[in-house]
């Protein structure tokens, strides 16, 4: 017999991303930054002792917040820390949304989302982007009427890389009855001057999510966090999250991320050079790509009949460089491509072309 | 106004044990292992390469499953990989209850169960232990007769350390209508032989809660897991767990944790070896404690009208000894002492006999 509730026996699970253990495969597929992380994560790394793991950790990662705090300029009790960002996403749900009660998204969008809300047994209310990737202008009263108490909006948009101002999200939160979590996952790509933080001093129901996971190259310890005004960060630090979910290596090294801005600036310096070189490029083979301020771009595949984008996503992974090929109907002529370094997006490029020569 | 749902505005937090930052304090109170880690685990860590924090982890925890099915002679799709056992826990209430059906405890027992049944909505259904910390006859009726479909049981218990051996954890799962999770946090400073894994074969019902903080001196990683029937594991490991829960370093030094099993072992057998002496000498000063085959004993203060246990407790943290305290009716009067290595557990009866002196 099976035990499992009928809302999780109905549900598929999340499929991530491939992570194939070669290290020889040129990985474009999951959005890593693809320069190392700072040396002096290294150095923390190094610097941890038995100790350090013998006894139980900080219970709310304090050094990590710390640092968080004094990048932000705003105080730790605004800030909390998770295992990874997708556990602020689930916190998110168990806090603020009683089962049933639905969940608002765009679509296409965060593919998570949908598995968290089949979890929770909350219903998605999906709102379909316009054909630019952009919001309707009623976003925000479909949420409403629809009695949505959570709306999780990636901002960078993913896949497309399309962002909202600070204003846009402003008039946003203004007008929704619940919650706006913004997740921020990619924002570190984003050009210079973006910044939201304030904003959560200006809206009861606005928070944020942070990674390091993709700004900070550290997908491979699993820390994130939210910044939020203190009626949201509350009852989510001191309730809902499990007690110690960020371990003393993650609290440790992420602290010595945060600390060591230059390094996480250049990469991201970096990444956005090389972010208007890939797209330039691919648009020149023909591919259709809407400008990104993430890293990753979305490219639709010219001349579908001759070849479909599935079968260039074959072709890649054939020749040992991975990008994301999604199943949807609005995205299946597309691949989502990360942006990697000027030699992984060169192998990208002659990949291509060996794959799309007549 | 506030965006929480009902029952998270209404509930308290869970409250840590305290993890004092200054390094000389003797800490008892939290259940470490007073050991260190393997020295198999310090070189993982020197191993850890930026690669292995730029790019994402396995998603299941594929080199510690590996490991872990290796040494309980069972296939990794028995077992998932969780971020600390209190993320399994959440993951069974998650699969297996919906919100609103009760949680079955005893009482008293580990005090984070209640926050998790709060969180998810549902009441807990509390059986009392009887006067000796033994479970009723009838715990798994009373379980039946109100509908539990999980039911959560520390073995050894906590606090008083006592174990239910395998034949009587056997007929409890037989008796259950629901899933019986056994949370042996402790299990590895059992006296050698008891063993439960093989139970999870004959039980469709039945899985088992292990944990690194412990036994491998590694809660400062947070790494645990469960085993059980595939019926069981397979919706946690593929449908309610966060994806990438566990993340590169919790991989790597669990896989090295379990490799290393004489450095873990010779822990456990120098805890217990301590257990005998610690209980023998509290015992002679007049405490009363129950056998424990766990690292802790429960130990009722003697002559509570001349020194209460609240006292005792506060007087050991003066001097720097950190014990348990609970607040709870049948607990007041008691103190939940870790086993320490010899000297800390010399200085805690230092202690003692200094506040409990004419």
């Amino acid at each position: 017999m099976s035990y499992q509730r009928d809302n999780i026996r109905r549900m598929a699970g999340y499929t991530p991303g491939e992570q194939p253990t070669d290290p020889g495969v040129i990985k474009l597929n999951t959005n890593e930054n693809p320069w190392p992380p700072s040396p002096a994560v290294m150095s923390a790394l190094a610097a941890i002792a038995p100790e350090d793991l013998r006894r139980y950790p900080s219970p709310t990662a304090a050094g990590f917040l710390a640092e968080a705090a004094r990048l932000h300029g705003i105080g730790s009790d605004q800030l909390v820390a998770t295992n990874g960002g997708d556990e602020l996403l689930r916190l998110a749900i168990t806090t603020f949304v009683p089962p049933g009660a639905p969940i608002g998204v765009a679509e296409p969008s965060y593919s998570l989302y949908p598995v968290l809300a089949a979890i929770h047994d909350s219903p998605v209310h999906a709102v379909e982007l316009d054909g630019d990737w952009s919001l309707p202008a009623d976003f925000a009263s479909r949420m409403n009427a629809a009695g949505v108490p959570l709306t999780l909006l990636v901002n960078p948009h993913a896949p497309s890389g399309r962002l909202l101002d600070a204003n846009a999200i402003s008039a946003i939160a203004a007008a929704l009855d619940g919650v706006l979590l913004v997740d921020e996952a990619y924002v570190d790509f984003t050009d210079p001057g973006h910044d939201l933080t304030g904003l959560t001093r200006r809206h009861d129901n606005l928070m944020i999510l942070r990674t390091l996971s993709k700004g900070y190259s550290l997908a491979g310890l699993r820390l994130g966090y939210g910044i939020g005004p203190i009626g949201l960060i509350e009852p989510m630090a001191r309730k809902t999250r499990d007690s110690y979910s960020v371990d003393a290596v993650a609290d440790a090294l992420g602290a010595a991320a945060l600390a060591d801005q230059p390094t996480a600036r250049a990469s991201w310096e970096a990444v956005r050079a090389e972010r208007t070189r890939l797209i330039h490029a691919l648009r020149e083979r023909g591919f259709a790509i809407p400008d990104s301020e993430s890293n990753f771009c979305l490219a639709r595949v010219p001349d579908q009949s001759r070849q479909p984008a599935a079968e260039l996503y074959r072709g890649l992974k054939e020749g040992g460089i991975l990008v994301r090929h999604f199943g949807t109907p609005r995205l299946v002529d597309c691949l989502r491509i990360t942006v990697g370094t000027p030699e992984q997006n060169d192998a990208l490029l002659r990949g291509l072309d060996a794959l799309l020569s007549p």
